[in-house]
């Protein structure tokens, strides 16, 4: 339950006496009242992150730019990153997915019965096949097809749609096309992938086989942030699903298909709830 | 990892504006660094809740008496309930247990190996049957039989016992006697009890066996503090098993101690690392 | 993954020696290949159970017929109580639903996507309300209401569609009128309802609010097979979720109806992979 | 709850219609009561698999060389492999360690308390230090230290120990020495080994801290019978823990711990309830 008046500040600083303070005693100057607050300390790296959830105040108007300049001083005395979200405001997230459906049909379900409250702006793909699926659900589809040659030309478009959606978050939801390192400079920490994760770890073609052949009992996937390195950015969230020998190749690869969407729809939640603070490679993910 | 000079300063007080910069200015003023905090705000019950780990100065000497009236005049302020906990310090804890060994001995395994960071200064029971367990531990054990006629005698007894250890909890590792209100009473809020709960729920006598004749598929168990009601007090922590129908009423019984033990040792690490606060007749247990 | 020509046969008799062998034996004359079986002696009931899921014979045709009738005599040597399945084919189901959205929503969604193979020939409710969603998948809506002095007639319309309908499972979705101790006995074994399950059980109006005010720790939801005490029938599966202070009511409720969808879906699939006996007012799930 | 007359007949044969009849129908001649019963087959490999519990029976001497000798026929026709074992028999396990004792501990916890129904005749280490922790428990130690010079003189002792002490399985409770290929053949099917199971993978040196790196959110453990290719034998049983940002690298080691502890406990029990069947570089688990 979330009050409607409710913001997110979410700040991180090189761990230093009064990172803590400085946040909490500015909302109560402007008469915010301070709903739900976590902070962590990484003891190691020496940062510090804190997420908030305050009430704005009720007697008077409440002026978001003025509350942002005038943290930003502030902020600036301890090298702080910060960020400040109206909770009732909806993001735009803009999908990228090819041929398989199921994360694609999970998200549309979350989204058109509330559960993730998202505006979806954009569904981009390199196939026509999940057009249907988008016109259901009244979503503008893109298909820009790709080839080696023209991949330069297609991600231009799509990074166009992207900019015109003002989309706070791309997700690739098995989108099965390698993103260019321009690309992914350009989407870090805010485009989230899903990729299958194996217990052991199989590397090529043909995973959930490889894993069949192993006889797996768990299999599991990872939510991540994607950066140069496609399968291998900082986790934001995974899942996992037991299975047994009476799984045969396409039982286990079903069985992920169900954890890549659960997996992947907690991710986008953690994100749009600000809860994620990525660095240094990882994550911090906080009051998840 | 905790490092070795960190505090944990927990409060409580009505919601109002400034209850966390309260807190947060004067760990700053103290020099004291914030390493893991958290809040809730219970908006139905216009209640706050605080729990903030930090440490100490390191270039100065610690003043805990200085630190506590310092804040006691701040606190009083906001109407505030607090306490201050050296992590480091091991509480003293007495267990009372009756026939079952269960508990007791997943407790003494848990504090042998340092998974439970406590002090056991007593075990009384009201049978003389688990005295050889204490005694391998080098826990002094304390046989005090009771009969309707001399409860009144025998609570005394175990009460200058809990008094004389310095006891901080008492736990009721399946001690099988009702304790009389009066020590209900003045064990308020530092009493954990652990007892069986079955989906539906059972009453009266014999509680597996009912739920073997309703064929449950889920056995649990609650912990909570005691309070004049003994099985219903404020509810810390609770634990489920998976069951099936090859399970017979002395399996669900298995399966019901195994859940027992662990959402007991759950709910006293809860306690000790001081996440858990009691109002109205529950509680909030933060960062668990 | 199974195969097409895969049948299911279901056995239930009194404890006898032999009951395994009555049915392999004739199984394996009849050319039929066990590809997977499950066997359960209830040794305190004294209850034999039996499932075996098989191949018919590949080189000739398989006459359903001819196979009934030749075990039909050997089952009856045995008191044996036994069905034949067909796995391929999808069961009719019917649903009934009152104004809540959550389960029908979920149920229609596997069985758009293929996850549940089941028909549903027919939504019955109570209410209006949901008759927009029956339409989008396609599938007739038929708006039954109800009072006290209409209910023998509105019973008598349910029961005319359900057996028009040719439904082997009937399932109730969240309908909120309790059926008559006639309807339920017609039912009997074949008719799924879900409802809440909280630890403690809280008897009476609004138990997610009395749930609140113990603060429990986990909310749960059981689906069972109706009889004359609509809350109280065999159970066949059970979930759990867990929760915490943050969860003021009407998050209990949301938790709860998560639960809920998950629970009934699994339920549903028991019973429609024939894995579910009721004996002795309780049920036997083999290969869960 | 098992009954005190029962037996354990298992088997696995290429897949061919009778394999099931031609055992239970030899139980049933036997007079054998046949309690609990899975079978699996395995399309693809064309291998099948059968675990029959049953009492045998009660108003005669039960001869269990004319038993197998019986069955030793019949079970030809099929190329079965196959065993009978005593339920109530408890199996020798003789246990290897190095200088961790956190598997040690839980094994011996379980089997002083009588969670594992095992025998265990030798503790054997490469390192004097868990030698106290045998003793408690009246366990003869051996110390045997290895160095590159004296291994294949050191794993001719430790096979006399395992020979002489009649093992029928071992257990490598983080022993950090790698076997021989001899001894690893010598041992295969009959020797379980513990390892971490991190996604993604993490190859070489120090993993948790290598996981640690990439902020994982599991950390997992698989137990798996040894080869070849000591940390990639075939899968008995996978255990899982959530972690977050706040585990550090000695944190996760000690998550680790945890789910190694559980896990190769589970696959021990498994193991000697003789659910497990190896072919093909991987397992089944029948009625797990």
């Amino acid at each position: 339950m979330t009050h409607p008046d409710t913001y997110i500040l979410n700040a991180t600083s090189p761990s230093r006496l009064g990172t803590v303070d400085v946040v909490t005693r500015y909302l109560r100057e402007q008469g915010c009242y301070v709903a739900d607050m976590q902070t962590f300390d990484d003891a190691r790296a020496g940062q510090f992150f804190i997420r908030a959830e305050f009430r704005r105040p009720q007697e008077q108007a409440f002026d978001e730019e003025a509350f942002r300049s005038g943290f930003a001083g502030r902020a600036a005395d301890f090298d702080m990153e910060w960020r400040l979200t109206d909770r009732s405001r909806k993001p735009n997230v803009v999908i990228l997915v090819s041929k398989f459906d199921h994360c694609l049909n999970d998200l549309l379900y979350r989204y058109r019965t509330g559960q993730l409250a998202i505006e979806i702006p954009a569904i981009i793909s390199n196939h026509p096949d999940l057009q249907r699926l988008a016109d259901w659900h009244h979503i503008p589809f893109y298909h820009l097809p790709v080839t080696p040659e023209t991949k330069a030309e297609q991600e231009a478009q799509m990074w166009d749609i992207i900019r015109e959606s003002e989309a706070e978050l791309v997700v690739l939801a098995r989108y099965m096309q390698v993103l260019s390192p321009e690309l992914c400079t350009r989407l870090e920490g805010w485009a989230i992938n899903i990729h299958h994760s194996l217990l052991p770890g199989f590397k090529g073609a043909m995973p959930y086989h490889q894993a069949y052949q192993k006889g797996v009992k768990l299999v599991g996937a990872t939510a991540h942030y994607i950066n140069d390195d496609l399968d291998e950015g900082p986790i934001i969230t995974q899942g996992i699903q037991p299975v047994d020998h009476s799984h045969y190749p396409e039982d286990l690869v079903a069985k992920g298909r169900d954890v890549e969407c659960i997996t992947l729809a907690r991710a986008i939640q953690y994100h749009i709830e600000q809860r994620v603070f990525m660095y240094q490679g990882k994550t911090v993910v906080l009051g998840s």
